[in-house]
Parts: structure tokens; C-alpha cells; sequence
């Protein structure tokens, strides 16, 4: 079964509560810009894709409540109103993105009721467009997988972080539409664990043969299971290629090389930054050392040891056999092939 | 401070509870066999050389406490007894060995009294030895580091694992003796957590400056910070010097020799087995699904989900640039360098 994280829904918003996965599958009706705030603020809703859909939907929302007597007022408040909903994760570029785009979108438009129209329309727009995205995706990585392959992945880079298919996990969705075989082992992805609460349940939910494991047993993993490739997400991709993901994608790579299992980032060209020239230009987030000290609450280690939280790792570009963007898949000299994508 | 995870107290044994650990340091008092059972068989010591002295001091604290007729009649009761120790953990080797030790130590004794007293004296001796081997496996580490350096280990070779001073952790004691100053890094070691639980308290404990990390910070911890060497035990080291430890090792191993850090292997004489050629021949246990799918019983994956939970994995020795014993370290040409050991 496919499960969409945001569904539009003419007058509310259906919303998958990931912070109850994997012990509940949860849909939330959101009626009012209130519930879409309140969801986006306390991540029921996840991933940048996901998070700015849900925004999208949610500016779309209240427009379509609205009542004024003036399109200048309207457009006045929708104003204040992205500001309202971009205050709800204010790190999250793709959510001021998505919202700057719905208020573009209306600039020119005079009646209340087109604009209202088109908001919508333009909600509806962000959320195909990025699933055509996660399904180019998936058609270029197939073009490196065959049926009855098994493919390790790190984190979840999965459907319910974007429109529908994920990035990562988008051949597995492909797949399944087509009849085709594709075996996943998942790493649980400490310290948040999003491998064992997100990839596992969402592969599962899809009728995939997931194999759950440790970060650490990547290694014997490979050795021991005919693993053909790794796929990985991207957080941001530099210039260069370097990759910086999830804390503990870089030593998967190593560890892919040493073994000779080709490693794949998928990545949409929203994640591409040629701004960024290699990866030691790219600020390694620490996070608060309770993530580790703690696991769900439960105390693990001494109370006040030190600690260590790095969010995310670089993967430099020599370890990676391939990037695949929704157009298409690039190898090798990355300064040239990553350039030539956006001309 | 050194704490010391057995204690022979004359009446009775001094005993760390380390299912508690990290949350309690707490010593409990062994005042009978059946005590001793209890402890080993619940798990309240572990590690093979604690294990064995534990039950070694059980047997010895029985004798002490037994009153019979004749000399005879005492054996046959000891030798009753000895497999009732053995009972509580069938697996562990060491148990056997040390028990059978002390048994054969008085095979010519025809006093009760100074069987009695010899089976305490054996008892000791274990003790004594083990926390030896452990002080020179750390003497001869000393070779391989200096002042000042960072080391990087895995899972818990500790001193409460052992008589006192650990395998991988001999060389933080020794330095705490005189002076030498080593930081810690302490991988968490999913699935049991001995890293989180065990090493980090345990360093802390001796006032080493320790910093935990999960499992899969590896690499970008050797690439930020300045790692020296990594240092780890060993539950078997083959003919060829192929080595067999908790799930895990096999990764650090490839990324160190990425990254240029060497990679070191505390192994007393007792773990290398001449009659296993290679690690192809080491059978790797696979563990119960739910260590992975559950954290001290808090479900963190979907509740069915397959898992695949080797408890070891198998570093080829062409990764391993030193394995450090009580008789000196071992480098390359391994084949030869560990025979020669036993000569």
C-alpha cells in the first residue's frame, strides 16, 4: 500500500502523524491554518519535500475560508499569513520556498475568487511536481538495479518525506508498480533511529522484503548478503559531488568501496547547491547530546557523559559511483556533470 | 578510581552488579554457591575472565564453608558442585576451564583443611594471573601510544569484564597509574549498548576524559577529530590472525584504514585458537530480533519486522595492524608471529 503523508482534500488537509510511527498509522484532519501550524511546529509532518506541500496546502486553506472586501486586503493578509506558517520551522528553506511561490503566483490576479482558485491550483502544482521529481528518480535508478536485487539504504529518504515515491526509496515504489523484485535492508539510523521507526514501517506498509539492522552490522552486512547497491538521500550536494547526508552515510561509503558495492545518492536537483564548492564548505549541525545519552526517554548512559552529536557526515564525491537526479544519472567528473544539469 | 568487578572478601565475595550499570553502582555480598549461581546465571557479572573468577571464589567459598568425614567424600562433592557453577552459563568457556582448575589442584591433597585452603590459594592465583596478563597487554599498548593521544574503542574489554584493567582498556589504567593522559572515545555499540553502558562509566569512572558516539559517527569522528589508534578486544583470533569480536569491529576497521588510523587488537594468549585456521571458520551466533526491534524493552521498529542480529563480525587480518598481547605485540605475518607465541 502507498500511504501519502499530505493529501488535499478540497475543504481540510489529510496529514499522516509520523511521530506516532511505527506504533500507529495516524491520518489527522487539518481544517484551519491553526492545525496546519500546530502540525508543521510539532513534526507530525516531516522532510523538506513534505513540510513544504503541507504548508503550501495549508496557505491554500485558509485562502479558500477567507472573506474580504477587497483583493488588496486579501492579498495583504495571505501575507501575514506566510509569515504565520513560515514561523513554524524556521530552518526549513523549502517551506519559505513553497509559500514565497503560492504568494508569486497571485501577484497579477484581481478578483478574490481567482485568486483563492489559483492558490489552490498552485498548491496542487508543487505537490505533482515534486512527485514527477521522486518518480524520475526512481526510473533513473532503475536504470542501475535489476529485478531481484536487494539494495542497503541509511535513514529514511522515503515517500512520506516528500509527495509520494521519496528519493531514496523511490525504485521500491516503482518497482512494486511494475511487478518488480527489490529486496531493502534498512539501517536504524541512530540516534533518531529513522531507519528502524520510518524506512522499515514505510517498506514494509509496501509489501517490500525489509531486513532491519544496527548501524554497525553494514559491514558484515555486505559480506555476508548479496547487498548490489546502496541508496542514499541527500541533504545537500556540493559542487563537487561531496554529499553531506545523514550522520553515518560517509562510513557506509567507505565501507561500499572496501567491498565493492557500487554507492548511489539520490538527490533532486532541489538539493544541488553549485553555491557550495566542496563539502569542508558545508557547517556539520551538533545536536543536543540527550539524542544519544537517550534513547525514547530512557536513560542509557552515565547522566552527564559527554558527548559527541554530529546531525550529519560529507561523503566525498571519490566515494560516490553515482548521483541520480530526476534528469538523470550523473558519474564521474561531478564539477562538469552537476553544472551541466541546470543549463 | 579502579573498581574491581570481583572481590574475594574470606567469608564471602564482593560482587559489582552490572545489570545496573550505568544507572547504579551497587556491590552486593555472595555469601553461598547458591549466590554465585544466581549471579552468573542472571547476568550480574559478565565478561569471560570475571565470569571464571567469580565462579572459581564460588567453588573455594563452598569448600570453605563444607564439613565432611572424609577427604573422598569431599571431592565427589566438589566435583557436584563444580558442574552446578558450570550449569549457570553453559557456554562460557572460561567458567569451565577456571573450575576445572581449581578441581584438579587438589587432585593429591588428602586433608580436607588443606584442600580447603589450596582451593582458595587457586582461586586467587586466576585472579592474580588474569590481572597480570591484562596489566602487560596494557604495558606493551604503551609501546604503540603516547602522552596526550585519543583512542578510539569499541563495545566493552574492560576492566570489569576482567580480574582488573580490561584488554582494549588496560592501556587508560596503566596510564591513570602514571600519569599519561589518554581521551576516550566510546562507540554506544548497539545492540546491547556495552559501549554507552559499560565503557563510558567505566572510563568516567577512572577519570579518563571520555566522549560517547553511536556507532555510526565513526568515520566523521576519525575525520574531525584527531583519533590515534583504535583499540578493541577479541572474543577469537584465528591461526592467521583473522578476528572474531562484537558486531561492528569489521566496519571500524575498514574506515581506519581509510582514514590512515591504525587499528589495534587486545588479545590475550587465551582468545587466540591456533586450531581455527581462518575467520571463514568462525560461525558467527545470530541473535534474538528483538535486541534490535526493542531498547531496554521500548519498541523503536514495527513490531514484526525482520531483522537480521549477528552478534560478531570477522576483521581479516590484512585490516588489523597490531594485535597486542601479554607477550608483546604482534605485527604483520601473522601466521608465523602467533605460533611463535606459543613456543
Amino acid at each position: 500500500m502507498t500511504i501519502r503523508a499530505v493529501e488535499w482534500n478540497t475543504d481540510s488537509i489529510i496529514l499522516l502523524d509520523q511521530r506516532l510511527l511505527p506504533k500507529k498509522t495516524e491520518f489527522i484532519t487539518l481544517r484551519t491554518i491553526e492545525d496546519v501550524w500546530e502540525s508543521i511546529f510539532e513534526l507530525k509532518v516531516r522532510g523538506a519535500p513534505a513540510i513544504g506541500i503541507t504548508a503550501s496546502y495549508g496557505l491554500a486553506l485558509w485562502a479558500s475560508q477567507a472573506t474580504f472586501d477587497s483583493v488588496d486586503k486579501f492579498k495583504k493578509e495571505l501575507s501575514v499569513k506566510k509569515d504565520y506558517l513560515c514561523s513554524a520551522r524556521p530552518t526549513a528553506v523549502n517551506l519559505f520556498w513553497a509559500l514565497e511561490r503560492l504568494v508569486s503566483s497571485i501577484r497579477n490576479t484581481d478578483s478574490i475568487e481567482q485568486a483563492q482558485a489559483q492558490l489552490v491550483e498552485e498548491a496542487i502544482r508543487i505537490d505533482l511536481e515534486d512527485e514527477e521529481v521522486c518518480r524520475q528518480i526512481g526510473e533513473h535508478a532503475w536504470t542501475l538495479l535489476k529485478d531481484g536485487d536487494t539494495v542497503l539504504t541509511h535513514c529514511n529518504a522515503g515517500g512520506i518525506a516528500t509527495a509520494k515515491y521519496g528519493t531514496a526509496l523511490s525504485p521500491f515504489y516503482l518497482g512494486k508498480e511494475r511487478g518488480l523484485s527489490l529486496r531493502a535492508f534498512a539501517t536504524e539510523t541512530r540516534p533518531v533511529l529513522q531507519g528502524a521507526r520510518l524506512t522499515a514501517w514505510e517498506l514494509q506498509n509496501l509489501g517490500v522484503d525489509v531486513t532491519l539492522i544496527t548501524d554497525n552490522m553494514v559491514a558484515h552486512t555486505m559480506k555476508t548478503n548479496s547487498i548490489n547497491a546502496v541508496i542514499v538521500g541527500a541533504d545537500r550536494v556540493a559542487a563537487n559531488g561531496d554529499t553531506a547526508n545523514k550522520i553515518g552515510t560517509f562510513g557506509i561509503a567507505i565501507i561500499a568501496q572496501a567491498l565493492g558495492v557500487p554507492f548511489y545518492v539520490a538527490a533532486p536537483l532541489s538539493t544541488i547547491d553549485l553555491s557550495t564548492k566542496t563539502g569542508d564548505d558545508i557547517k556539520i549541525e551538533e545536536r543536543h547530546p540527550d539524542e544519544i545519552r537517550r534513547i525514547q526517554n530512557e536513560l542509557i548512559a552515565p547522566t552527564n557523559i559527554p558527548v559527541f552529536n554530529p546531525a550529519f557526515d560529507v561523503t566525498p564525491s571519490h566515494l560516490i559511483t553515482g548521483i541520480i537526479t530526476e534528469k538523470g544519472v550523473v558519474k564521474g567528473n561531478y564539477e562538469e556533470a552537476l553544472q551541466a544539469l541546470f543549463t
